[in-house]
């Protein structure tokens, strides 16, 4: 409440332009505020608060906007504050700033730069997209394991300003090869003259800088500290990566896979932000690929036009008979995708999987089945509609439920794991393009049983 | 490889009860890599490792472990070792796996603990599930404002031992209500003499303890810190959540978001860990809700059955438009769930959304409409197959994609918004639900267009 009062006065003193008024009344805001107050600002306007807060605010609040709204930033802001905040801010949150600009912008930034920093930054953006090296930060602190407790903390407190964590402190040898990480905590309890080598444990996690995004996300899943190094083959130490980072990282991730679990292509910005044109591109595509792969549907069921002017109540059950192999298709194809992503079963646990999906799908199928042979006795002794044949109509219907729905379950399951072993995105095989691939085979399957078990009477 | 190589040695060993070479291999393993061993072994064998390893090796592979790993050890650690883990392991992750005990398990635990361990326990017990109360842990490091640098710094290499994280310190007033919060690398870089009370900045976030663990996400996405204050109301502070409990929140939850929206009620272990009749508890009841709701296809196609009769043709195209409303649908409801899960939107934005998806849903209908169109005129046109009628065929066909794929965006996105609006989760609207409202609807326009356009053709 108190917030908006305060936002209220501020977009006043933003309509008057009133910059001392505003440096006033912004003095002590956090910059957490700052960032959600600034996000419903029109471009100007966020450029003036820029103006307003002092020069710690200003590159802390630039860190939490979104990334679209820094790009825009930049075209407002003036070089001196852009300057400042660019230099200021950690190194892995300007490399995924810079990484979404164009060639020209990223060269005027980069002249921006002080000399070190320009330098963390090329080297930061000369790795592979979506990997570690991306994402780490040059900024924390390295001690020798032959310094003493207190010249390494003295060593700290010198150089500790720009760390992102203090909380680890990594010991590396004299050519910067990592030899150990180790809490702050730790060398703060010890004794001022003992040794740094005596209170190593000689265990530590580091991430090769090549590694991919998910390893990262998966190592910290599997650690409790803060940060992990990052090294090269060798074991040169070249950054680290903070959790914080990772927290970010592994929700961009899920959103990819539930888009792609939606037959979406994963957007690259918040729903509200992506345009029509750009939606349509992310769209489009997916539901024309499954519109064809429908389009065998109706050259399945060509093969039983005969069949169904014969027994047109055969159609009345195609929707409920094709859709309940979808929907079982669907349920264990986000099982065993989600499972995959969360490295809780490998590939080559296929028949294992196989195993429980044909039990599970079994059964999920008798009770289906049972159902629909009981749908169509129970309308048949109300409304006698499907007359003599009803039993053989439930039996069809009842029976193709059983197999449509054992086979979605199988289908789903194998699907992402074939998918995975092709090198594809298991998360390909959403819950849509699973429903298709059964609605064609589903069919086929319904009137075979149709065929044999009409016979001689409907058909 | 080395890894494997000393995984046999020790299989061996363990088969042999070796226990002082156990003792003597193990010493240098750091705690990741004994989590991957033990998860691997039987629990005796899992207990075996546990006794050879030192005091804190042991909690801190512990700790790693997964919590129904955890609750099967502590049926086979010996009382002792037991003791020493439970009382060095963490507040908020024995908490965790306290959550997962029977009552007369539970109390047994707690008379292991220590006197101070008990209150501890029992307090974070004492906050509802999933709420932030649960997460915390009581150990952390506060100082005062009025004391200096060097008091400070003092007082923190004497109490910091058990602390979560020492990159952030507390301070509160004497009644222990939280005044600010500092980094460590802030106060190690200030002169001895500074009073701690000038180097504050004096803004903090701080989360309620009794709100939602998913609050906890938010606020950890918005900020930098890698450890967040926990107060009352009132706001003396409880306790702190460290960032790398909320890595595993995040993951959990996207589990059960992407869960849900494969219809299937939030798994609580790993797939390959749920029984067979427990994954039927899970999937069977929606596979059935949708079975029933599906029925309404055939109640649906039974008013049109006449027509069917008449135009076996009709049937042919009843799984193609179904389907692909249903595909449309599941694509705008993953992207509106989703981007509600990440605060992008919110209910009262559903204008603005019903906007934009009529817009996308008319384009999509408008290019699956026309290959409907397209594929009836291309078959006819090389095999006559819909005779004079063709074009009269293709419309209908072609019009009612457009309106069903308009239909399915609107359901799709507009049902996570009601659900939320009242008060259930909108990961329920999960690509299957919304396919099946799609089913009903789909069919009900499909027939109301042909009924129009064949009037006097083929109907």
């Amino acid at each position: 409440m108190e917030f908006e009062i305060e936002k209220q006065e501020i977009e006043r003193l933003l309509s008057l332009s009133d910059h001392d008024q505003l440096e006033v009344l912004l003095e002590n805001w956090s910059p957490q505020d700052l960032a959600m107050l600034i996000q419903d600002l029109e471009p100007a306007d966020q450029a003036m608060i820029f103006s307003a807060v002092d020069r710690e605010q200003a590159y802390e609040t630039f860190e939490l906007l979104d990334l679209n709204d820094q790009v825009v930033l930049i075209g407002v802001l003036r070089n001196r504050q852009l300057q400042l905040i660019l230099n200021d801010m950690s190194a892995d949150n300007r490399t995924a700033l810079l990484e979404q600009l164009e060639t020209d912008q990223l060269n005027k930034l980069l002249t921006l730069l002080t000399q070190k920093e320009r330098r963390v930054a090329l080297s930061l953006l000369g790795y592979p997209e979506d990997s570690i090296g991306r994402l780490m930060t040059p900024d924390y602190v390295t001690v020798k394991s032959n310094w003493t407790v207190r010249e390494a903390l003295d060593h700290i407190r010198k150089v500790g300003e720009k760390s992102e964590t203090l909380d680890v402190i990594y010991i590396v040898d004299d050519t910067g090869y990592l030899i150990d990480d180790i809490r702050l905590g730790e060398i703060l309890l010890a004794e001022d003259n003992t040794l740094i080598h005596d209170i190593l444990d000689g265990s530590f996690s580091s991430l090769l800088v090549t590694d991919d995004e998910e390893v990262a996300v998966r190592a910290f899943s599997n650690t409790t500290r803060v940060a992990m190094p990052v090294t090269d083959a060798g074991g040169l130490l070249l950054g680290i990566i903070t959790v914080d980072d990772i927290l970010e990282l592994a929700k961009k991730e899920d959103t990819e896979d539930i888009q792609k679990l939606g037959a979406v292509e994963a957007l690259e910005d918040p729903y509200m932000d992506v345009g029509i044109m750009e939606m349509l591109r992310k769209r489009a595509p997916w539901l024309v690929v499954l519109f064809v792969g429908e389009l065998f549907t109706a050259s399945a069921m060509g093969f039983f036009e005969h069949e169904i002017a014969k027994a047109v109540v055969l159609a009345l059950f195609i929707p409920l008979i094709v859709s309940s192999g979808g929907n079982s298709g669907s349920q264990a194809s986000t099982l065993i995708i989600r499972a995959l992503a969360l490295g809780e079963i490998k590939i080559s646990d296929w028949w294992r999987i196989m195993k429980r999906e044909l039990i599970t799908g079994l059964m999920l199928g008798l009770i289906l089945g049972f159902l629909g042979f009981a749908r169509v006795g129970a309308w048949n002794f109300f409304t006698d509609m499907y007359g003599e044949h009803w039993f053989a109509i439930g039996s069809t219907i009842g029976f193709s439920l059983m197999f449509v729905v054992l086979w979605g379950s199988v289908m789903g399951s194998m699907m992402p794991l074939l998918l995975k072993h092709l090198g594809a995105d298991p998360a390909t095989s959403s819950a849509p393009f699973i429903a298709t691939l059964v609605d064609v085979t589903g069919l086929l399957i319904y009137f075979s049983i149709a065929a044999v078990l009409l016979k001689g009477s409907l058909l």
